[in-house]
């Protein structure tokens, strides 16, 4: 039996999944992020027992255990490579894990778990070539190439969030300017939705979020709705983001299906439809054969089965 | 043996290649684009059994043919799928060689050829992983994973000139706005030399090119290296544009090499050491395994290599 381990900055989720992609079992606990990369192990050594009990499943049946990292891994020496919000930087997971389970142990980025999870089990069930973006703070990326992840040469690649987007525009944690995920995150969209509510103080959205800390992703799209002006000039232009790096994606993947997740997904078709309209007015189009774009369909579980089944399928 | 051809809007090229990547004999003529798809293909015929005679072959001993097209292809079907400057658009090219020669032909785009060239006998001999940019009238790409050119799953992918750059930039012949290829291509960089030579009339860049129609790609960096003020600021923007284009690639591809291929690559270091410089800053780094930035080494022969061999490989 697999175990696929999501490895977040607010919790550690562990999941025992079987080899087509159900999850038998969870377990949970918050991250602690002070105390080093050994306290960390220790609690998802916990939530792997945890989550085996549940499942009813003795330990001794895992075969392997894979786990999605917020940052950039080595599964070649099992290491982080860094880790921007958790003590993990260089710290050699696979070993500390196979301390307790001498199975195969599979470290990969948590945007290529996710992405791999929706290609093999979620809204791109079969898929072999797909992307998968995650609108978040920033934008994860995560490519599938012939049923695999891609991470290129050195297991690094698929930062498809660091696009060159906007030349010499925001300044980005990366240390480059101009990001796609700048502009088309879910941080992207608050920045624009509160820049909108300083020109407009009679928008909308000023009721929706009396105070700007309450401005969320959906704040904008609410005041849409609602038939706000300056809600509808947010929501255009950064639908408008969103869609010119998704055509970047398609010139140069042309994948089968691009699939979106996090929360701003959840706008659904309000998001979805605008969108698809805008990248085919924008992409180079096969006769027959285009890139479908989805919304996510597996939540946070799409990490833990990608995790638990990128290495091992 | 296997016969490559660039097929291109000034020239056909065909040549005879063995399968170690060397061109025993090459045969050339103008390409006439006024009279239809027919008219090209005999003359195709006419140089491959031009380049076959040069070579001491017999056309009997031909075993594959591949063509680099300008444009997007189809090769499960062996038709161009459509070719903005030559006649081809929906002719079924591989049925029409067939006719002559009943050996395996393969379609490809031109700058998937040319990458595939460099990969496999220039620039990136021997790399499975790698990116080949052609800067010309706009930016060509091509994309080479596991040794085998990438082009999604429809055959039409690899457009990274076509990377959304500058949101909402210069109008695209795409249909987009703001690509890549607007500012990064040899025609940008003549759009950005003309732009400052109006700024700046004393510039020497009038010296060198006293009519701007005269001006070319190299216009900039030669008044740069005369210590031009302009040309040096022509020359910076420029290669800005190029770096920050590259800094995207390797963000998502991590590939092993990234060759540049075109006119501009021969200004060599000139362009080169600072453009590494600037990727450097602004990707994601491996500890270890980076990627490098090298000059395309076979000119106009990478597309007959490629095109020759990338089926058969």
């Amino acid at each position: 039996m697999h175990i696929g381990v999501d490895v977040g900055g607010t919790n550690l989720v562990a999941g025992v999944v079987t080899k087509e992609g159900e999850i038998l079992a969870k377990a949970k606990r918050p991250t602690i992020n002070d105390k080093g990369a050994n306290a960390i192990i220790d609690d998802i050594k916990t939530i792997i027992a945890e989550a085996c009990d549940k499942a009813g499943l003795s330990e001794s049946k895992i075969t392997s255990i894979g786990l999605g990292i917020p940052g950039p891994v080595d599964n070649d020496s099992g290491k982080v490579i860094f880790c921007a919000n958790l003590p993990l930087t260089n710290a050699s997971l696979a070993d500390m894990l196979k301390e307790k389970w001498n199975v195969k142990i599979h470290l990969l980025n948590d945007a290529d778990a996710a992405a791999f999870g929706e290609a093999y089990a979620g809204s791109a069930k079969g898929c072999a070539n797909m992307v998968m973006i995650t609108l978040g703070t920033g934008i994860g990326g995560g490519i599938v190439i012939n049923g695999k992840i891609f991470t290129g040469f050195n297991q690094i690649g698929g930062e498809i969030g660091h696009m060159a987007f906007i030349h010499d525009g925001k300044s980005c944690n990366c240390g480059a300017k101009g990001c796609w995920e700048k502009y088309a995150s879910a941080s992207g969209l608050i920045a624009l939705t509160k820049e909108q509510m300083d020109i407009d103080p009679a928008s909308t959205m000023w009721q929706i979020a009396p105070d700007k800390h309450l401005v969320d992703g959906q704040t904008a799209f609410i005041a849409k709705g609602e038939g706000d002006a300056s809600g509808q000039l947010v929501v255009n232009k950064y639908l408008n983001y969103l869609a010119s790096g998704l055509s970047s994606i398609v010139n140069i993947f042309q994948p089968e299906i691009i699939t979106i997740g996090g929360g701003i997904s959840n706008e659904g078709d309000a998001m979805l439809l605008p969108v698809r309209e805008m990248v085919e007015k924008s992409t180079f189009r096969h006769p027959v054969r285009n890139t479908e774009i989805r919304i996510a369909s597996l939540g946070n579980d799409a990490g833990i089965i990608g995790a638990a089944l990128a290495g091992v399928v």
